[in-house]
């Protein structure tokens, strides 16, 4: 184990899993927390509610498609609706440097609402620290989220099945390589957007398909790659992904290509990956596509059938010459401050 | 209106109000955000959740009596608390800068467990982001939490009303003149401690007297001062506080004489502020008293019989030497990052 924090801890890959392993786990660990899912799922009385909590760093805080206040409600509906939950109510908390505009404050909080909006949730309760200037850069804002889940979903990230088939609601690497072109001024034209967007809808209309619906996840830091990995892990399965299969923006792609990132391992903010009985994806693709945000979904690949055997790699690439190869989990993110 | 976020902004007191009433409600206001409690009160099926969120910043991260971990738990134990909730699930949101040392982070989340263990609840989901050196200095959490709030109370920040009695838990401004000593290296001796605990379990001695507890707040960031003015402005009341009943550690009153402080504008990170209907009062200390951590709780002050009237100070303090006083709503903390 290292003796100090490294940015890689923080990007949703292996080093972000050590961290977990080595120091929160084991001091944290319950039965809850140890299953890893993006949102905790808990028993109120008879309701079933879904509780989750995000901290956004992104930088730039604008950016084509969003910005940071876009970013931590839709963040925090979209950990709800992989949990198979509908928001009820959010929180913001704010920390923010001395000498922070207020303009540009007032346009995160106005973007918080729009989406708030969108997702058919409120802000409740909040709270702000302001901090010296050089203390840190800019604005954080960490948001939690309390949903109710749908009933009929028992959604877990262990909860994939043999023959399942995966279903992404739309294309890939969208968040990542849009941030990567504000940051760095690549320049890339058109404008390359963020798919910051809440995806409960998806959940709401693919909700009455109940048991057939086994696991879910919204790709966020670490990409499809990470979380494939993840549900791969924790269900104790082998994943099988056609390369080809995967939707990805042409420009999206260019970029990818011209940089050498791997638009699976690349963040997105507005999409979902389903894990759905075989005999029910065409019922799943049919709901999902319907929708404007779910008009790109694909199937892009299926749990292999055979057992997993310990020890082999979890998640496999079909590429487009026709190999498969082993997919790795990424040691972390190429970029701090994704989201 | 400033252009910029000023220090003052985010310390509990005047300029906090003044960004909330000018960026943050008008845009995501909302029946329940407008009033402004510590925590959100929200139905669920047949229950009654409260929900808070509060981010740390504290400096520096270790302190007597405590350490950021500690303070983050406490903090979101304590706003349940004061809504009349005991704990069910908290979330924990770290935002760390790359080098910290992660024999650090795990005194820090050995202490977080060491306070939900004590407050009866488990941390049930989280997140890390690590930012780049220089970002951001050390160390910031954020911390929700979903609390149940215990039958027949029904608190809120507008519930005083005239007559009733104010009685504080415990000795007053503890935790900010710990942190100013721990900071600036005052040096004096003994060391000062943080009062930092939660005071969950003073909620659960009184909570049989119901609805004659009208109002109750933990007076953290503003101090005593800060908790009186909200709810004076938010019950339409005036309160009267008498300044020697306020218990004060000898060493904390010569810290605050030496460097020209208020003790009550100081914060604390342990204490309850209560507001009884007044029959009910001396049932109400005794409750407390029993309890190791409200063994110096005291009937500080009271609800004004006459009606409230607009323009009017809301806050009045009766000195040492008999006379009459307002008391002043504060600009802001004397101190950033306090908490």
């Amino acid at each position: 184990m290292h003796d100090k924090i490294h940015l890689n801890m923080g990007s949703g890959g292996l080093a972000s899993r050590e961290l977990l392993e080595e120091v929160f786990l084991p001091l944290l660990g319950n039965e809850v927390l140890n299953l890893l899912d993006d949102s905790a799922e808990i028993a109120l009385g008879s309701e079933r509610i879904a509780f989750t909590t995000d901290s956004f760093t992104v930088h730039p805080i604008f950016f084509p498609g969003g910005n940071i206040g876009t970013l931590s409600v839709c963040g925090t509906v979209n950990d709800l609706a992989a949990k198979g939950a509908t928001p009820v109510a959010l929180s913001a908390a704010f920390t923010i440097e001395e000498g922070f505009p207020i303009a540009d404050l007032r346009t995160i909080v106005h973007s918080m609402r729009d989406s708030a909006d969108l997702a058919g949730a409120q802000i409740v309760t909040g709270d702000t620290k302001v901090v010296g200037k050089g203390v840190m850069d800019g604005i954080f804002i960490t948001t939690s989220g309390i949903g109710r889940v749908l009933e009929g979903l028992h959604i877990f990230s262990g909860g994939a099945r043999p023959s399942d088939l995966i279903i992404i609601s739309g294309t890939a690497a969208d968040h990542g390589v849009a941030i990567l072109n504000a940051r760095e001024k690549l320049g890339f034209n058109p404008e390359i957007r963020s798919d910051v967007a809440p995806v409960h809808r998806i959940v709401e209309r693919i909700s009455h398909l109940g048991p057939q619906i086994h696991a879910m996840r919204d790709p966020t830091r670490g990409g499809i790659a990470g979380v494939l990995h993840e549900i791969a892990r924790a269900s104790r399965v082998t994943i099988k992904i056609v390369e080809d299969a995967v939707p990805v923006r042409p420009d999206v792609r260019a970029c990818c290509a011209l940089l050498g990132l791997d638009p699976l391992s690349i963040a997105n903010e507005g999409k979902l990956i389903i894990f759905t009985a075989p005999e029910s994806a065409e019922t799943v693709l049919e709901c999902v596509r319907k929708l404007p945000e779910g008009k790109e979904a694909a199937i892009i690949g299926e749990v292999e059938a055979e057992p997993y055997s310990e020890g082999s790699p979890p998640v496999i690439l079909e590429t487009s010459l026709g190999t498969r190869r082993f997919l790795p989990l990424a040691e972390g993110e190429p970029l701090p401050r994704i989201c």
